[in-house]
């Protein structure tokens, strides 16, 4: 992990890129050490677009409670490379979602399945390198972007305690039964009447989860629409439990 | 409404019994006034049985958030007298649940109506008496034990302007239909894995609610394993409405 640019604001919180191999990155950490982390994974969008977001979050982790926060770029987002197989996975869907026709579970598994593969070992490397850092203490927090991910690091990463989840669909049968696996306490969002997004596959998905303490907010407004308290609500789930 | 008692807590919130009539209520005001108001509708159990509970949701209320609240004995529930149908409507509601068979809809409406149609008025007029004192300043809130009390005084009472449901099952037909008619912000809470209450009823009736802004919790541990996290979040969703 080499850092290549620091910043710093003025309520104390430091923010720094670094790559970590050929893979950028962002680390947040708040002015008391050493701090519990939260990874935050992106949507696939590349982290310059996405980056208000996820620092907006980041920083109110930092200001407001204490947490360090990280992100890395996704395989085949931002200016990491893409792969054939993948293009052609996006090209498919996005050809089923025009013609308004359900997307299959083969189109499901090309898109998702080798991207969790990639982009579940990069974390884990990432996580060895934020938790030797001095500033950082643990426990480990995941939130984000892409269900998936999030299922095989809670169900692989020990050093993961609680996980923040957003319901999406697109998820692969095999990750759906990974998720009876789960055991951490989970916070998962739902947005009700999320266009893109069939409801019941989602319910159905957080009933799956085999932890004990799981918790799901649904709210209104559509996919993008998640109402700017869950920030705060998801910032006191953690809370709870990164001790 | 008439003051029995008066006892002060050490953190300066006075609890004081009252009688509106004959029925039977309670009234915690925070030490700064006016307060904002929280109408806490108890479960069907008589008040001296849920006392602690209500005491801890409303000392919690004003200390940490300022908020006043009141809670009224429903109809039929403690000293206040039953009714013969009502009666009746229990005895057979127990028959078919020992039974194991579906509770009817007969059942449900002879239950649940009547309590809404008596306990509705009982409550309007506690709001009159309680925002004419100096310590309610209004806006008012409503939480709480019987949902189809929830659902008609969000419809019928213009002053309550934020209500937090817990998405119980046992909704008359009529009820249903009415829930489309609220639009006032609602926090519903829902135990995901409650053996008394289908799920799917209580996601329907979430789902019915015609507010544009509704968020449901949903938690594991049974029908009466809400966690205490939620005591806050509940608050916390009054803090953003009640202002």
């Amino acid at each position: 992990m080499h850092f290549t640019s620091e910043r710093v604001f003025d309520d104390g919180v430091v923010e720094r890129e670094f790559t970590l191999g050929e893979i950028p990155g962002i680390l947040w950490t708040p002015a008391s050490a050493p701090a519990p982390l939260i990874l935050i994974c992106p949507p696939p969008l590349g982290l310059g677009k996405v980056y208000s977001r996820l620092a907006g979050r980041a920083r109110y982790y930092a200001a407001e409670y204490g947490f360090a926060s990280a992100t890395l770029e996704l395989p085949g987002s931002g200016d990491r490379p893409r792969w054939a197989a993948a293009d052609r996975a996006r090209a498919d869907l996005r050809r089923a979602m025009e013609a308004g026709e359900p997307v299959s579970g083969e189109i499901v598994d090309a898109l998702i399945l080798p991207l969790v593969e990639k982009a579940v070992p990069e974390w884990q490397a990432a996580l060895d390198d934020l938790l030797a850092l001095p500033e950082i203490g643990g426990p480990v927090g995941y939130e984000g972007g892409i269900i998936s991910i999030g299922v095989r690091l809670a169900v692989v990463e020990p050093r993961i305690a609680a996980a923040g989840l957003f319901a999406g669909s697109l998820v692969p049968a095999a990750v759906f039964e990974e998720a009876r696996q789960v055991t951490i306490p989970l916070h998962v969002l739902l947005q009700w009447d999320d266009e893109g997004n069939p409801r019941q596959a989602a319910l159905d998905l957080f009933d799956a989860f085999g932890s004990e303490e799981k918790t799901l907010h649904a709210n209104m407004g559509g996919h993008t629409g998640v109402p700017p308290h869950e920030l705060d609500a998801g910032a006191r789930f953690f809370a709870r439990h990164l001790k």
